[in-house]
């Protein structure tokens, strides 16, 4: 089994390394990790934000545990060379087409929300996103026109792409409660016309599943009013940033939140993937050990489970997780004052 | 003075009558009123949305009130055809580049939004959306791919696009709080590239705005986090279709939320403009006088003060509404029992 971790930059270090320890602990046989550079440190070090010797680490992988990416040093760059590229990099060249994105509020931590605690604790949604086509991939550029510069953007889908993702998001709804919302634009976009009659399709291959369909901007307005409402949200790479995001702050404790992206390919014990959490880097706590490594080391609970076939192993890191945030053990952003490492000492406490 | 009334389908013509019944109470001098057809209705009557009759009466007039389209009747119909078409016909047509979106808190209606009543409370913002460009109305349609049948729609903004939306939006923060948040993917996006460099240009004729840039999914996020720290949300079509009702739902009492959209063409008392209710035509409670018209009611107030020059009037109808809202005169959407033309009296009696 082998693991590369790409820690990143700001708090991506501080949170894989607790990750890392937990790893550690659990001993497994035969396993290996890399470490590898990813975003503006690797701008800095190898002067591009993905060096070729980590996009083929991440390769030979089975799995990629991903901290975060994003330094304001890079702002001025030109787009090729800042940090986020490498994640959209990451993403086309490994084939990551499913992100995966559970929001669910831990019980007694509803008051981190911005909603009403009622409204907050009904909250169990999985966004199911797909992750190489859209707008982010099409054809882009600039152009003269008769309103002075002109910059455009290619969005599309075809019935593969949909088909895919499709499948990924209907077969997690029969994982959960039966119910899957396709979330798209087709009053207004071709591209959603598409995804919505691929999806209408594919449904028909599982029956035991209840699909409607709701526009972006309702289900913006409806994931404030009613989020309780949703199990699983299948929808496309723009809408599925939104709306992710948006499902991560009703829940209200970003640091708890992990995602996987996950790819085609088979490895002996799973499916490949790369599991981050959803926090960004942070620079503005990077270094004072202020950042909540939870939503990391979940993410390794991830990880283990679909990449590496270890389910045990991510049980018991998410029952020593559900004990520790239970506990009065909180990070600064949950009102707490415990800093990473004390977090990190907490999770391993549990696991023993 | 000339207004085009267009009541549409579903509550329109019941939430319009209302409005209607506060402008005859105004008792205006010169004024002309017209009503038409437009959406389902207009598509069963004359078969077509936005029949030609309707789009010149709207282009003669000074300012439209619209009240609502969409018909379940029509779901079917090709896309060319469907209600939804009426209103983006009427935007383009017309030239109606700037959506107006206020979103705000009314005072003892906290416990309406599904927000905590300490954060809904905070909310005084407004989204500036641009309505004639963007993925909306760029060239779009179906294709053969190697992926199957693949539906594409190209999404683009020039500067003169993003310059004249750019002016509405900074002299709108100049009349609040002087804030300017323009919210882009220019991580992702060269339309977002040429929106954030234009923006910035114009921002120097504006010293005093103080402008910063949000990403798209960080703005859904902060939304719900603390919509309070926005004042003017400057943004592009497709961002702002979902980031307006997002917000309006924020506030909780979407009956209450009226808009504008304004297009270039002076009038001789002020911008020629169409405006409407935030919320759609609930096919679901039509006819039923279950609808609140308050939405309406304050459409005109602004239909007045921006396209009519009638300040007076516009805020007789505003503090009439103000009293009603704070009485307990509350329509079904806000937990009460009074029905459409009972709060349509109640206004009227605040009016006199
Ligand atoms: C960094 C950015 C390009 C990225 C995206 O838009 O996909 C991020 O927002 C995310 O959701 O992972
Ligand atoms: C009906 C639809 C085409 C329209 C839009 O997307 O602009 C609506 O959602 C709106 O915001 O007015």
């Amino acid at each position: 089994m082998k693991i590369a971790i790409l820690p990143g930059d700001g708090i991506g270090p501080e949170v894989t390394e607790q990750a890392r320890r937990v790893l550690d602990a659990l001993d497994l046989p035969k396993l290996t990790i890399w470490e590898g550079d990813v975003g503006g440190i690797a701008y800095k070090r190898h002067g591009h934000p993905l060096p070729q010797e980590t996009l083929e680490m991440a390769r030979a992988a089975d799995a990629v545990l991903f901290g975060a990416v994003g330094d304001p040093d890079c702002d001025d760059l030109p787009r090729e060379h800042r940090p986020e590229q490498a994640i959209l990099g990451l993403r086309s060249e490994l084939g990551l087409f499913a992100n995966l994105r559970p929001a669910a509020g831990y019980p007694g931590l509803e008051d981190m929300s911005s909603l009403r605690p009622e409204i907050a604790r009904g909250i169990d949604l999985l966004v199911v996103r797909e992750l190489n086509g859209d707008v982010y991939f099409g054809d882009k550029g600039e152009r003269s026109s008769d309103g002075g510069r002109e910059g455009w953007d290619a969005m599309s889908y075809n019935e593969a792409e949909v088909r895919r993702i499709a499948h990924t998001g209907f077969q997690a709804a029969q994982k959960r409660r039966g119910r899957l919302t396709s979330v798209d634009k087709a009053n207004v976009l071709e591209t959603s016309r598409i995804w919505r009659e691929t999806v209408i399709e594919v449904a028909k291959e599982y029956p035991d599943v209840e699909l409607d369909h709701m526009y972006v901007d309702n289900a913006a307005m409806q994931m404030v009013r009613s989020p309780g409402q949703f199990d699983v949200i299948l929808t496309g790479n723009l809408f599925g940033d939104i709306l992710s995001d948006q499902a991560s702050a009703c829940v209200g404790s970003i640091g708890l939140l992990a995602s996987a992206s996950m790819g085609e390919r088979q490895t002996d014990f799973g499916t490949f993937g790369l599991y981050e959490p959803i926090h960004g880097s942070a620079p503005d706590i990077a270094g004072q050990g202020k950042a909540n490594p939870i939503a990391a080391i979940l993410s390794l609970a991830m990880l283990l489970r679909h990449s590496l076939g270890r389910e045990n192993e991510a049980g018991r890191i998410e029952r020593a997780v559900a004990k520790v945030v239970a506990s009065d053990v909180r990070g600064a952003d949950l009102g707490g004052t415990a800093s990473t490492s004390e977090i990190g000492d907490a999770v391993l406490r549990q696991m023993t």
